[in-house]
């Protein structure tokens, strides 16, 4: 279930690389109120991201082609932002303690696992700067890897003894393959418009935001009405997130993304800016069909798809509509005592409008 | 984690097919005994097949091509021997109740959601005697129906609340995942001999086995030195199981056991036979060489396999491995309570050494 998180740094201490380099972004672009914002937030957190690379850190590495195929991409590090929304909700409640911690590297597990899914199904060949698990072990073990990362998720889920949190992940992961069966059956279909895409988005990208919001606060002690908030907010900052994902692939940098450019274009996937753009401009249709015929862009192609993109201003729809997504999902922590956490969890929804990969 | 279960009837009445065709067999064979004691099996638990029936029946059909993958191997049939199991272990405890239907149902979808990858692992274009689900809706949309399958199944172990079946079912499905390692990484290899034969298994086919006996002494309400009895029945019944399955794969017929002859053979994959056969004729090493290069048996290579094996009483020695299996799996019995439901694990133990199929 790719197409939510293929752009990643290459260390493993994750979170607060994730946090530097969106501080670094934040400077340039004259955000610096924001930045500031960030390296406390990093700070702030820095002792929980640690704990959970080392939880991930323990999982048994060379123990076979499996075991191997699936810690080739834990190693490669990632943005670790769910986890770090479980422990950002944790600390909403009484804080961040082995049971958040349990919860945030299941939430990582799974949304490795479905990476490890995704990259067979859209036979992907680089992620995070490097070769795909695929690649290196083969299709067979990426998909067993996968099944394997599930269940060490789902026991750790249950290890932590949260009520409830593994009902929910179970249903989340449910929908997250439903969203993939949908995506599948409208692949390389012009006509799948907006309701469509987002019902994709919300089941393969907010979903798991969802519950990592929702498990973080259950974990932190917090009440049905706060959870309930925090939920909210991750599923709007999951479509902010999938949005900007959605413009990197045609206003991405590769060597900053880790991804080439059109990738999803090239795997038939209508990204937001393209069905904006094609309602505006219907006539970007006949370049489409070529390139979904093809099943990749050449430079023409790719340049006159940008071009339109610009054009009908279809890439500042897309920031727009994350921009609309991260103020709703600040508008659902109202209910939420105000501190420290809260002001995070705020700073981290703009930021994620403000990511370059 | 394909090899296991092979080969199945293709109706839906399948638990009662089973031991019909079981009682056929043994019919033939002059075990004229057994096969009333098959019928008679049969008879006893068809209100419990016809549940897990009913409960199969009642997943979403139709809902997307995620699902429509799922249910196109599901609706097959199969021989159901797994839910068997469950059933019959609950019934050497206080009965089978809608916890154990539960565990039943979860036993054969999460064994199904094997299939459904391994199919995609082997490339598999013939199941149950009809094309795999991955040759009629892809092998992306069999990728996530065995992901849907086991979230499927996983939550039905939760919702019995049957106290550990959840924990335990997570471990097997690690345990079959790590088995699958180990079969991809000796493919292909004739040095691999009966210790990593084993190994493989266990974890593949015996694990589930063991699963299925256990959770249904539980649901049954059985003590834990009876399903400790149980579960090593199910570890024995699961090696018999397979040793067939491996015998079947040389001297099955294909009409029945909806499977080509040579197909693991094919795939790389060192079935007990060949194992014996290589120790006892190492001149087999050459034309087993040139068939695993080839990928697959042809005419003249198949039947110098088959006559390898025949001549160095390699598919006998198979057999007596089933035969001592079944006999130690009856072994395992003499704890329990005295009674039909005993009596008919020791049938079945019996009748798998049997089948054709």
């Amino acid at each position: 279930m790719g197409i939510g998180a293929a752009n990643m740094e290459t260390t493993p201490s994750a979170g607060g690389e994730l946090l530097a380099r969106l501080g670094d972004v934040c400077g340039e672009r004259g955000l610096g109120g924001l930045a500031a914002r960030l390296r406390a937030l990093g700070e702030g957190v820095a002792g929980d991201m640690s704990a959970i690379e080392a939880a991930l850190a323990e999982l048994p590495r060379g123990a076979g082609l499996v075991a191997r195929s699936a810690t080739h991409l834990l190693d490669l590090g990632g943005k670790r932002l769910r986890p770090l929304c479980v422990a950002l909700a944790a600390r909403v409640g009484r804080g961040f303690d082995a049971a958040a911690r349990e919860l945030a590297v299941a939430v990582e597990l799974t949304h490795t696992a479905t990476l490890l899914h995704d990259d067979v199904v859209d036979l992907g060949v680089m992620r995070r700067n490097v070769a795909t698990a695929r690649v290196v072990y083969g299709n067979a073990a990426s998909i067993f890897a996968g099944d394997w990362l599930l269940v060490e998720a789902l026991r750790r889920v249950r290890r932590s003894e949260v009520p409830g949190a593994l009902d929910r992940l179970l249903g989340v992961i449910e929908e997250m393959i439903f969203a993939e069966s949908l995506q599948l059956e409208s692949r390389g279909r012009l006509a799948a418009g907006r309701a469509e895409w987002l019902a994709v988005v919300e089941g393969k990208t907010a979903a798991l935001f969802r519950w990592a919001m929702w498990a973080g606060g259950r974990a932190g002690g917090l009440g049905e009405r706060e959870c309930a908030a925090l939920e909210a907010y991750g599923r709007h900052l999951g479509v902010a997130f999938q949005v900007i994902d959605d413009v990197l692939d045609f206003a991405g940098d590769p060597a900053v993304t880790g991804k080439a450019l059109l990738t999803d274009l090239g795997e038939g996937k209508l990204t937001y800016p393209l069905i904006v753009a094609l309602e505006r401009e219907p006539s970007l249709a006949a370049v489409l069909t070529e390139v979904l015929a093809a099943g990749e862009a050449d430079a023409a192609a790719g340049a006159q798809v940008v071009a339109v993109l610009r054009a009908t201003g279809a890439i500042d729809a897309a920031r727009t509509l994350a921009e609309d997504s991260a103020r709703e999902a600040v508008g659902c922590l109202g209910v939420l005592p105000a501190g420290r956490a809260r002001g995070d969890l705020e700073t981290i929804a703009v930021a994620t409008v403000n990511r370059d990969r």
